[in-house]
């Protein structure tokens, strides 16, 4: 009964539009570090992954969905094509991408490898995500490496050889990484000897390649409790002892059957069960949150960029569905005699694909200019610059992580709700998308721990210095989207919004630092969802800005649909999303105490 | 790595409050239909239905979605626990329950039928999915049929011998039954032969019992075009000839692999492939959609019960793990030698706990109050008390059928959230609920179409007779709690957002007056949100009344305890979702047109 049909993953035009008119992207190449590239290098990278997502990678998203892997006599298999699609992930040069040639990389900017990334994750969530994981561990090993680390963890993991994981959730421990109980013991030769069990660890065995090495959160013994008593390890699955690799003690002791994400296992793993599990120290004893936390930023931006990409493909098949299935006829004709009509023709299938586009497209601006805040933190030549983007990038990464998750996941039921009772069956895929979409609230920091972040660190961070630095930015959009002709209500309340929103952190701060931390706290979901609200718009104003200049540029009637399209999205944000900013402020700024009052047994 | 504990389905000290607390139920008993019963005889039911639900059907759940219907040889095999779990649903009597003595019934009114059959569909929806249709299959022919058509078909299926389907939608239609094709050609017998071709066909065929009944939506030959040439038969799998049962032409041409629901088949059939598929007509030629219709609220109904029972047995999950799983401390405590807390004590789970509650509670609410209408529509002795019901039926059906559908599917993400990775793992029950709750916004009516039937026919219907209706009911509820000693701020915001609506209806219905229809109908999903918020803050209320009076009349702490969350959960909604009142009916009002205005090349 299935219809397939080409489906974009993500709009070229779109993406082309984020990169180079809502954003100006190639500026970036006036920074030392990114010089020798152009929107023409940029361009390599981008066309040979959209065409690698779209004639390789998406084929293989539905049998890998289909046929999880197997646990079978200690070892994982994994769908056999993870094989050829890692190497041709590889071979498309990002793993390397963002990193410096010293490590084989092209250090081309963040902004630019995320948006290649997307399409693959809009290919197939799975595939990426061992390639996603791998190259974090490697990032971490080359920053905070030893010398035996990066000759011989990293250079093989980003070389492709190996796999990497980052093991860090324990049964008994979940979110809660103070209450991590791995051990590690000292051996004479300088390495540990490392005893616990691990949970959830995505990619944690595979059979394509040799080895995959976890780098794994443990406690010295002797060492104090809490997160200051956490170190990191890197453990390979298995260890090179002169040329040969020798079983390290890492069992797999069993597989999670996740609901989505079905390609890429996760796996309970036990280390040193016969104690042999050797571990390398990286960074310094007691740092090791410090460690997994210097990566955190680019790690939760990949999985807002999972979800985008997930809400992205899904939008994209609905769309196409909505503009190819006839079904009856819009509001007041009743003449039955008539052919029956797309249903894009319906008032209310045009709002849900509509406020797929905002979320999608938003959320996809959103990442972008993360991204790019990312790149400044990293290559700006002067520290001010650099200390600046950090602060903004600090400020919008539980944003940029949690937006896509919670948004996206109404967007892909959305496009569900589209292909009617069709979309509820597994002959379409816009169910096997909702279900991948659901992780991305949970891993990397749940929703409610993002938001307690971004209110109880990011927002009030050096006495609020990044909201001043975003409004800054605002304000650059606003003088842009006014000299183009943008609509300047939208601008008014955009303002107005980040004001609001400045206010209360300073309000609930100073709460904060009265003692009443959770008055404070309460509502940081809520904060979360405001802020969320506020920075999307911020985006949403400069595609509109973006949409006004070129409907000013162009003859062209495909540009002008395309820009038209932008200018309604953003219109439909600034109508129904942004009017809600202030209910969110009063609930946070009253401390409103229905469920803090609520105990236990009330429920 | 499951951990099973007894979940409760739904709470029994809540359906308890709902009926007899917070609704008056007993005095449905002063109505000459309902005087052989009491409270006791309703408790005969419920107790026998809860204690089936929660021993017999609930422990089958996992194993029917597990291992969903098969199709071979042109036969449905379904889960072999089938043949005893239905047995064992009409030995309870739930198919007569609520049907007079006359066909076998006890006469009950739909407000306990509903809320026993809400322990069913919480133990295992697909199981009940085969009752709740043979039920009404059943009364159709009970209302419409010919005295053969009940003494032949309608006494099987009240006994259970048989089970029925409602077959109306075919792949090229869809929601639009004006575009119905299956025909029906007059035999000289006087029945008629149909051909054509149904899609989604739920327990469309079963080896559990002996035949398979489907009230059928056809045209008789020659019939006009759309809704009025539609004609309803009663099509059986197998049709009896003399004592026995030969087949009758109806195909399975194909199962639908549905993402939930996996207990109950759905299916393409096929009918009159070799010309012999017999079919009766019942009620008048032409009168197809009016029997429907005239069943269709019970039907919708029946699926907010779905939904609220999805919703309620998953919280009532969530809750147990919340108050059970260690993890972290609250904010605010850094002592991490102190034992991790219970999740129930961290804010942000709290909050989405308290949500569910709201959600679900104040589903089961509107559910039961619009079961209570359809009682009154169905027996008052007087006319005017029965006309009144039914405005007042009609005007909730929309409401109580798409709130808990899509709320409930919000309450179900957020019970699979606070599992955390576990809830995003098949070994834990939740993500089998939220798969089951996402069709309820699907089926019997999308809820885009809820929309349309709410703001194009029932709110405007009568010149706004049924709001004029719940404006009193309204009026009893705020006194009510006004004597009790509610917080007066809630009953005047209810009543402030009663009259924004109705504000609102008498304005839009005047623009479709003037022939503006499209702007009329362009938000009327956002209408149905509103009309939503407004109808459960309405059930909160009465909740918090009785709440109040009860604590009034108890010394038990447990009581207490009960009444105490009840008052947070109608604090909760109408401090987050009451003031969303304003914005929804700005929407509305000023006909924003982001999406109306959208072109289907703009995206």
């Amino acid at each position: 009964m299935s219809v397939p049909r080409p489906n974009p993953l993500l709009s070229d035009r779109d993406v082309d539009f984020q990169l180079y008119e809502a954003l100006d992207t190639t500026a970036l190449c006036a920074l030392p570090a990114f010089q020798e590239h152009s929107r023409d290098t940029f361009a390599l990278l981008l066309d040979s992954t959209r065409r690698f997502a779209r004639e390789v990678l998406a084929p293989t998203y539905r049998p890998m969905d289909a046929a999880p892997p197997v646990f079978e006599h200690g070892r994982v298999r994994v769908h056999p094509a993870m094989r050829s699609l890692y190497a041709g992930m590889v071979d498309l040069g990002l793993l390397t991408a963002t990193r410096p040639p010293e490590v084989g990389g092209q250090q081309l900017p963040l902004t630019v490898h995320a948006v290649a990334s997307a399409y693959l994750m809009a290919a197939n969530l799975s595939a990426y995500g061992y390639l996603g994981l791998t190259l974090g561990a490697a990032h971490l090993l080359e920053v905070f490496g030893t010398r035996f680390l990066r000759d011989t963890f990293m250079a093989r993991l980003y070389r492709g050889e190996w796999t990497g994981t980052m093991a860090l959730t324990e049964p008994q421990a979940g979110s809660s990484l103070a209450d991590v109980k791995t051990r590690a013991t000292p051996a004479p030769d300088g390495s540990y000897r490392l005893q616990g069990s691990k949970i959830f660890i995505s990619g944690g065995d595979q059979d394509f390649t040799d080895n995959v090495v976890h780098l794994t959160l443990a406690r010295i013994e002797g060492a104090e409790g809490g997160t200051r008593g956490v170190s990191l390890f890197a453990v390979p699955a298995k260890r090179p002892e002169g040329d040969t690799l020798v079983p390290n003690d890492v069992q797999v002791a069993g597989v999670i059957h996740k609901i989505g994400w079905r390609g890429l296992p996760s796996l309970v793993l036990n280390f040193g069960e016969a104690n042999d599990c050797h571990g390398w120290l990286v960074g310094q004893p007691g740092r090791g949150l410090a460690c997994m936390f210097q990566m955190m930023n680019e790690a939760r931006i990949m999985v807002g960029l999972n979800a985008v990409s997930t809400a992205a493909v899904a939008y994209q098949e609905s769309l196409a569905y909505a503009r190819e299935r006839p079904q009856g006829r819009p509001a007041g004709i009743r003449d039955t005699t008539r052919a029956q009509s797309p249903i894009i023709e319906h008032a209310d299938v045009r709002r849900m694909l509509l406020r797929q586009k905002a979320i999608v497209e938003g959320g996809l601006a959103l990442l972008l200019t993360t991204s790019t805040q990312a790149d400044l933190a990293n290559h700006a030549p002067d520290e001010a610059t650099r200390k600046r983007a950090h602060l903004l990038l600090d400020l919008l990464t539980p944003i940029a992580k949690t937006f896509p998750a919670e948004r996206g996941f109404e967007s892909n039921a959305l496009a569900l709700q589209i292909h009617g009772g069709y979309g509820y069956s597994s002959e379409y895929l816009p169910e096997a998308w909702l279900r991948d979409q659901k992780l991305n609230s949970i891993h990397e920091g749940t929703t409610g721990i993002q938001g307690l972040d971004l209110l109880g660190r990011k927002a009030v961070a050096e006495g609020g210095a990044a909201l001043q630095a975003l409004d800054e930015e605002v304000r650059a959009t606003t003088a842009r989207a006014h000299a183009a002709g943008v609509e300047p209500a939208w601008s008014d309340a955009l303002e107005d919004a980040l004001q609001q929103a400045t206010a209360l952190t300073l309000e609930l701060g100073a709460r904060g630092m009265a003692g009443e931390v959770d008055v404070m706290l309460r509502h940081s979901t809520d904060f979360l969802e405001l802020f969320s609200v506020v920075a999307v718009a911020w985006r949403w104003l400069a595609q509109a800005a973006a949409a006004k200049e070129g409907l000013a540029r162009t003859t062209n009637a495909e540009d002008t649909a395309f820009y038209e399209g932008k200018l309604a999205a953003a219109q439909y944000w600034f109508a129904v999303e942004v009017p809600r900013v202030p209910l969110l402020a009063h609930l946070c700024r009253t401390g409103e105490d229905s469920y803090a009052r609520m105990r236990p047994d009330w429920f």
